[in-house]
């Protein structure tokens, strides 16, 4: 029976520790495995991933992590084929959605800046904050993922938890015990935005209406930060209530010639409402139908 | 015509700056009136708030603020009357839709424990994170907030953005130039509650079915925190989509006798999806519509 995944810190082992090889850093809980990058299981969440080099579109910049999944590489024998979101893959993206923290290792094959020159180094504690896919330089599918630096993550008790035996609780719970599953940022940009649809949805023209007025939240279109660098301009930004926003941002929905369309069988939703004033700028929309939207 | 709010630090009044009295508090441009605790636009927000006492059911606890809005109070010569949730109060109401921070100046009226012995102090930034309705003690509708300390906050460019100006955005932006709108926090406890309906929403039945499996969020019935003190269990948590989360938390919608009603009007909207495994108390979700769902 598979080990439960064990979340958040290991006693012992504080950000900087080193270890002398892959056997050493399972010895001490860190990963599960001697080889391959992610531990974790589909249903839980990856609770480790090791970062050390592996795929050419990899980058690492400190804070932030791309990274690729597994699976699918041409070796002598074999060519090379799409990665599935399954299994490890798809328990790094699980993490994606429930906010558990997931262990970075960093081993000396990665980018130079921030390798330990010999061995492995655990480097704290990363939440996944976007997953995709994309051909890859194999012209295969690849599954690709981006890990920012987390700022403390709780130490998620896992043990009996994700059984089905109810859960305890707590009736005064400290923050250390949740982690953030999703946050929504607001700017003068998607502010624009909003108010020029008065909070109307795009996709499904719903008006959240709450007592102090329509709540919607502004989806870039082509997606900030590295290595999509979308801009955060309102060409790029949609009025969307949050399920189409989670939709969207997830590649469940994507849009074409100005219409919306489910990514699982590319059916029609309806037409995007779209306002003459807006100048959406339907590249992002290209960039984010092409590697956010893959067939799945 | 109103001045613009201006939003975050004020150049050369960092957090500690002291004050004689309300005069210098205006003249360094933290908070724009003489009398009265909130400064700000109806259509903007509030850009700051006096802490300084004033309520009898305000609370201090310093990185929190759980604050009354201004107006209805008995005086000599008129009896008490429901406070509005427009003009400052409203306001106040806006900055927690839109996550801009509010500066917090305390006076010496407030608790002992945090308050200035003399004069004012400027005490940083603070996001709204709740707001309700509720009978206060001389028996008419007071507006209740929840302020917590900021990590930060954006200084807001708002010169020209608020306008129908197109604004200009950035291809690169920093994560400075925005701030939180919203934020979903995830734990054990919610899991449970989503993995039981499988992330069916229990107020509108639907699933958001992304690549890595349904996307739900974990709603608190009865709010943690004070002051509402509800508990971390999972007989005080809802499995919701992302747009009734949004709508029962901000008391657009609130629940009894297991259907759930429309605040504004009180109709009906459904029953609650309830599972036989859930054990729900439904004393929070009295707290709730006594709290949040007041008449609008």
């Amino acid at each position: 029976m598979a080990q439960d995944s064990v979340f958040g810190e290991i006693p012992g082992n504080p950000p900087g520790t080193t270890y002398a090889d892959r056997e050493a850093v399972k010895r001490a809980g860190l990963q599960r495995h001697l080889q391959g990058g992610i531990s974790g299981h589909p249903a839980q969440g990856a609770d480790a991933i090791i970062v050390s080099g592996g795929y050419v579109d990899d980058r690492d910049y400190g804070d932030r992590i791309i990274y690729t999944g597994q699976g699918g590489r041409a070796t002598a024998t074999k060519p090379a084929k799409d990665q599935e979101l399954s299994g490890n893959n798809l328990a790094l993206a699980i993490s994606g959605q429930t906010g558990l923290p997931v262990r970075v290792i960093r081993g000396a094959g990665g980018d130079a800046a921030f390798s330990p020159k010999a061995g492995y180094r655990y480097d704290g504690l990363f939440v996944v904050v976007q997953q995709w896919s994309e051909i890859g330089v194999e012209g295969k599918l690849v599954q690709r993922y981006v890990l920012e630096a987390s700022d403390g993550g709780a130490s998620w008790e896992t043990s009996g938890a994700t059984s089905s035996t109810r859960p305890v609780g707590r009736a005064a719970p400290s923050r250390s015990s949740s982690v953030v599953q999703r946050i929504v940022r607001n700017s003068v940009i998607t502010q624009w935005v909003k108010d020029l649809y008065s909070g109307t949805c795009q996709i499904c023209r719903t008006q959240l209406q709450t007592p102090v007025g329509f709540y919607s939240e502004g989806a870039h279109i082509r997606a900030l930060g590295a290595p999509h660098d979308g801009p955060d301009t309102v060409d790029n930004v949609l009025c969307l209530c949050p399920n189409d926003h989670v939709l969207f941002d997830k590649g469940a929905l994507y849009i074409a010639d100005e219409q919306v369309f489910r990514a699982a069988d590319d059916s029609l939703v309806g037409d995007l409402l779209v306002s003459k004033d807006h100048g959406i700028d339907w590249s992002h929309a290209a960039y984010h139908r092409e590697h956010f939207a893959r067939a799945h």
